[in-house]
């Protein structure tokens, strides 16, 4: 028996757990990573401390799921008990099945300590349904890195929000997937979610939305 | 010119106002009459009970556009100073042209007494782009009731929603559209709005949902 465990990949653990001030360069990393696969970089201008800011204002913080909230998805093989008290860390055993390489794994060293790694993050906020009179939570982002995909993290990733929102009785979950990234609608449909074919999402911004800035001088 | 005048239709303004918990009624029969335009009465489940608890929360109410928040929009002939200091009202002069046919008129009588009639509302809250490490504004409703439809109603409270925005320095507005509903579609492009094509609306609701609350029992 001792002589075939030590053979094993070490045994692992992915905690997801609240973010932090401290684990904005990984999130401000992760976001730009994910830019990158959606082919959206020029849309791209997020610095560690405008993040910062609006992530994790000083002023006026919000419990958990009620404002602008981050989770980490982290790998350690010695996970150490987080204590903050507004949301307890899901910690699951994963079967990597093959070793990883990782070439990013120093950049990524968990701001937690210990010998995590972080390899993604969900991004989430409440939204509302006036049909339902109820909150529901809008995921902004979900992202795994690319040396760890299609070992279950983002199942994990997504199932942690959902049962966020089931817990606090909110009526739905709901995101965004682009139309071309077939593997990730199908992921998403295995998950649960229906893909709404009707709707369109309208965007005002940069010079459209400034020029409103003097709306009432204009046209009050 | 005296006796011109008398002739004219009576001098309308139109206000935007913050909502508060006496609008409840109202919000909740305006919902309902969204829910019958978009053919979606089928996913209507909001009471006026639900509504106040959820959109005016007696515990932790947050300033307006920092949660949820409903601006109501009613024309009066003689327009009341409202004194809710976070939310200075919009009011414009409007020329309704025709004179207008309203069977509900009644029942929309204003809830802030005088001779306002409710006649329209946005629902909004924060959203999140994590590219541009900024908040921005979601418009979850939007809606003028059919008999003042297109005297520059709407535009008005899309512009209220924008100018908000812009003058809290948020960095977009977004909502959603129905495919098939041309003449939104062509009205929002004429406010400066763009019309995303790539993106598809996901969405976990209902039972789907309810399974993930005993997520970690039957995974972790």
């Amino acid at each position: 028996m001792e002589t075939s465990e030590k053979h094993r990949p070490p045994a692992m653990s992915a905690i997801i757990r609240l973010a932090d001030k401290r684990d904005v360069p990984h999130i401000h990393r992760l976001i730009h990573q994910m830019a990158v696969f959606e082919r959206l970089t020029h849309l791209f201008s997020a610095t560690e401390s405008s993040l910062a800011a609006t992530l994790f204002p000083s002023s006026s913080p919000s419990p958990p799921f009620r404002s602008f909230t981050v989770l980490i998805l982290e790998l350690s093989p010695s996970p150490s008990p987080d204590l903050n008290p507004s949301f307890t860390p899901i910690v699951r055993e994963v079967d990597l099945k093959s070793p990883i390489s990782d070439p990013d794994a120093e950049a990524f060293a968990s701001a937690g300590g210990g010998d995590g790694v972080v390899v993604g993050f969900v991004l989430c906020f409440p939204n509302y349904s006036s049909f339902l009179a109820k909150p529901g939570l809008y995921i902004e982002d979900i992202f795994v890195r690319e040396p760890y995909r299609r070992r279950g993290l983002g199942r994990m990733l997504l199932s942690a929000v959902a049962q966020q929102a089931a817990r606090m009785d909110f009526g739905r979950v709901e995101w965004c997937v682009l139309d071309w990234n077939v593997n990730a609608i199908k992921f998403y449909e295995e998950m649960g979610a229906d893909v709404l074919q009707e709707w369109r999402i309208c965007r005002l911004t940069g010079d459209n939305l400034e020029a409103y800035a003097t709306y009432d001088r204009h046209h009050g």
